[in-house]
């Protein structure tokens, strides 16, 4: 034997979890057992409250404690400008800069021949049927900049460019507080290519 | 709003884990989110089965599913050597290893004034009775090879031996695989004082 079976139960589960090794389920596991009954049961009923109550917005595909999402449902918001993000929790980092007003579609996804993945399994037809619907004038592409996300943002520009709507794609460039030294060739690049006027 | 209510809760328990900062928690929730609702009630589960089941063994204070746990309820084991190692989880690291047969002593911490951590505050008075009841004729004191882990193997090593006890020290060296070029000084000095006859 080396653990107590609960303990291995424990470390077997937490192990599934993304960037945690065996020696890592371990230290949490140890963590867990040191703490206090009722913190690990805040942590468990954490667990189960997030299956249990957060739903998916009919509208933007996002997640949320209500449907529509508290974005979808807030008026004042720009209802000309739509942002498409691969994934809900790219909308939080995005929200998190407080410089967007508009709303949002999420793909649930990118395009991805290697992995299967075609335009029939992304959020694209909600996405067409909201531009023509709801009077968008731009659509701001914020898939990932690399390649699948580039090659989703061709995709669907090609496919929205008929409905007369502006179609935007983030920009790219050097981060802040990056060094031009220490650049990559594309990225050093690309912030040329997307020089803008001062 | 940057997450639903239920997402920043399970962001804010999974942050209190030992090494799990802002960015991770939140990959950690997502990742929970996109789980399966029966995946993530097993985490839960195993969460609260391990508070639920696990004991302390009143024998060698280490965590198992009985008391007396499976090491100390063994009588194959051997009888005449005892192990003192500061926590439980040093127990499951050398029973790993599968080259110890006697039995543990867990002294649940190590002396260490700045944090306020006295003799009182660990099992010794339990290590003093084992000795002198169950016939033990050798004590390795396992404790970590730093500074705390060596004051309390001196602390219990200067106790212990007027009770005509063998207290020995586990062996300090280069671990194996290592790289003289690249061995602090310290550990190559140990491993010259510690050379054994071949």
């Amino acid at each position: 034997m080396y653990h107590p079976k609960s303990v291995s139960t424990l470390i077997g589960e937490l192990v599934k979890l993304p960037g945690v090794g065996q020696k890592t389920a371990e230290r949490l596991a140890f963590f867990i057992l040191k703490a206090s009954k009722n913190e690990a049961e805040k942590l468990a009923r954490a667990i189960l409250d997030v299956k249990g109550t957060i739903r998916q917005c009919s509208i933007c595909n996002s997640i949320a404690d209500s449907d529509p999402c508290e974005i979808c449902g807030n008026p004042k918001r720009d209802k000309t400008t739509l942002c498409v993000i691969e994934e809900p929790h790219d909308l939080f980092a995005i929200e998190k800069t407080g410089g967007y007003r508009g709303y949002y579609h999420v793909l649930m996804g990118v395009l991805s021949p290697l992995d299967g993945v075609g335009p029939d399994d992304l959020s694209i037809d909600g996405l067409v049927n909201r531009i023509e619907k709801d009077g968008i004038k731009e659509v701001i592409i914020a898939t990932n900049p690399n390649m699948e996300g580039d090659a989703t943002a061709m995709y669907i520009s090609n496919l929205i460019k008929p409905l007369e709507v502006k179609v935007t794609r983030i920009a790219r460039g050097l981060p802040m507080g990056g060094d031009l030294e220490y650049a990559d060739e594309v990225t050093l690049m690309k912030s040329f290519e997307g020089r803008m006027e001062i």
